[in-house]
């Protein structure tokens, strides 16, 4: 099965004012569609970045994958290191630091769930047996909660309404979980004083009582805040996330609070981890195939995690349907990934490029599409609408930053900042 | 395809008598060999260890996995460790410490290569394609010497002559290499005082001028010993395996010898990597998808090696034509496996249960057999006269120890012993 074409989409789809360390979400988020077709006519579909210098990469890359078969994914990762070569940063640095393999990793993923779709199709099964098998039927996601304006300046308020304070938070919670079921909840912290995020989760665990609860505030406190926090919230907190920046002040951190700290943020890339593990900076790991090289090298790295004691979850950027499902696949097959995965999904307000049907929430959790590969379709028509949207909107790069400071002139992203 | 059948058969076939730490093999080797079978009729292949214990295992295992699909490895792995639950251990110890884990993974491994076979076949592809795709076409392998009587005792001589001195080991590599072509030489050590071995390295090292040469005593000397020998040798060994017991006395020697450390002794399990990479007590990991778990654990364990900077190599211990296609089909697929592998094939002199052809050596190496899934196919006529030999020989444990001792009744397999 030899890649004959291989098509690159850009799209755009409306996203609200969502808040956090680095700002708030601009009107659109981008991400960028691959299908891979091969010379049988079978075709498969990954999901990637949409960021411009990321999006010229993954088209370079695109044309010189062309000939390749779709097994031979070490191949691919060879051709891509050779043209990515460089570090493609993004501008809003909320997964971390960027480095040469992370560059090469993040474009590589978005093939390589494609070629595992062709293949799932090609052998009748779903891509979760091409890394396993199934250890669970559905995958548990988390309610992902956001502080959040009541519409973006200008327009419309959106159908979530504003969270600006505990109760907004509350009744955000409570929305998603009526629509989702979720079982667990993660706030989005990082946008106000420390001591308010505080509030926030203490209202939230009254609230819900017996649910597990996270707070990620993307690295905006000092380590000293983050102590302070951690130990204000003991026994409020599954984990902790990125309080402060860097494996080093992680570091410092896990030693002093009561629960496991997270990362998506100082442990990123393969090269991250020896430190961290030295350093014991981490309990969890968060996951994320987009740029941890896809779902076979991140299976990899669940099996790391598992040989040195490091719990997992799974990470998540604004993202469509094709991310939801390879995600779903993945987290199906891994066994030790025993806590809830993190989703943008109830922000994609319907959205999507793949067709409906396939993907649902069951009790806040995803059943693993049953068809073969990834089990979801183009939509071809919601594709061309998003592309469109794309052109249209003239966002070529996240940058939640300059958004807000359209709004609020004196806003820094500065991290720490609390 | 759901597993209809599985056949398990234990098979014995001649072995010459070949020195070790433990003592001397004995006249014939043990091997077990799985077939399983799909409900579409397609078979796989799979090779692992004789001795009873695991057999027994191995066949209460056969019965616990029909009705799985080849693809559930997840399922299978938790069916297996149902059954095997406690440690099945070794009489010769010569692959380290025998643990929960690693004795499911070694009765996990020969299944899941037979999945993969099956895969393979149904996809119309070789099982390197499976695991990323080859990125070497050949595979090399090592000249694996050993110091060996002319014959077993009350026996005749083997084809293959004495080796119980510096000139006769250079013999023994000058046919081997004459023979298969061979670029890189091991010495099995551990059999003589450790002076001697080093006199026997140095003379290969004359005799063999810029081939790369290993040492592996199998852990027969102290730390003192080990240091000095180290010493000794500096420039002389691309690694050396095993000269001590243990982490911690690994750890010592690594820190004041000038080569590499490599191991199949003290980490031969995921729980003891933690430990012996913060201890930095090897550089070289000796991979062995018969007691990591099988094909995809092993890549797995191959990832994290290169994450933490451990060079890899490949361990063997007497086998036959399936597991040298499947060491082949995993070490093509693995990109940091850049030392050459071992294996014992010269010793099997011709014997095997897999028809001829599909393996082959050219200038050292083994061709990736281009057939699908494992390219290599069962001859049952062989099949049949190796299980005859295995009920008929009397050995149901590898036991070289007690083997020695009827001709040396002072052997001791003590370790260490200098």
């Amino acid at each position: 099965m030899i890649i004959r074409q291989i098509h690159v989409t850009p799209v755009a789809f409306r996203d609200p004012p969502l808040l956090n360390a680095a700002g708030v979400h601009e009107p659109w988020a981008l991400r960028t569609i691959v299908e891979v077709i091969t010379d049988e006519g079978l075709s498969g579909l990954g999901e990637t970045y949409g960021d411009l210098g990321h999006l010229t990469k993954v088209r370079e890359c695109a044309e010189a994958l062309v000939g390749v078969d779709v097994h031979a994914t070490n191949e691919m990762y060879a051709r891509i290191s050779a043209i990515v070569g460089d570090v493609v940063t993004d501008m809003h640095g909320l997964t971390g630091a960027a480095t040469q393999e992370k560059s090469i990793d993040r474009v590589f993923a978005a093939f390589e769930v494609a070629c595992l779709d062709i293949r799932g199709k090609a052998a009748g099964v779903p891509v979760v047996d091409l890394l396993g098998g199934r250890v669970r039927d559905a995958v548990p996601y988390s309610a992902y909660l956001f502080y959040k304006w009541a519409g973006h300046p200008g327009g419309e308020p959106d159908r979530f309404g504003a969270a600006l304070d505990p109760a907004g938070l509350v009744d955000q919670a409570s929305m998603l979980i009526k629509e989702y079921g979720f079982a667990s909840i993660k706030l989005k912290g990082g946008v106000f004083a420390p001591q308010e995020e505080v509030a926030a989760i203490i209202a939230l665990r009254e609230a819900f009582p017996g649910v597990p609860l996270r707070l990620d505030p993307n690295a905006a406190w000092t380590v000293e805040t983050s102590i302070q926090v951690g130990q204000a919230l003991e026994g409020s907190l599954q984990y902790l996330e990125d309080p402060t920046p860097g494996i080093p002040g992680m570091s410092k951190v896990a030693a002093e609070v009561p629960m496991p700290l997270a990362t998506n943020m100082c442990v990123v890339t393969p090269e991250h981890l020896p430190p961290a593990i030295a350093a014991r900076a981490i309990g969890v790991l968060l996951l994320d195939h987009h740029y941890w090289g896809g779902l076979v090298r991140s299976s990899h790295i669940a099996a790391l995690c598992d040989t040195f004691g490091l719990e997992l979850s799974m990470h998540s950027n604004s993202h469509l349907g094709i991310s939801l499902a390879a995600m779903t696949h993945l987290a199906a097959a891994t066994p030790n990934l025993t806590h809830a995965c993190d989703t943008h999904t109830p922000w994609q307000n319907g959205q999507d490029v793949v067709a409906p049907g396939a993907l649902r929430f069951v009790d806040g959790a995803v059943p693993v599409p049953d068809g073969p590969g990834l089990g979801v379709e183009l939509d071809r028509d919601a594709l061309a609408v998003m592309h469109e949207q794309y052109l249209a909107c003239g966002i070529t790069e996240r940058d939640d930053t300059t958004y807000m400071q359209r709004f609020e002139p004196a806003f820094s992203a500065r991290r720490p900042r609390w």
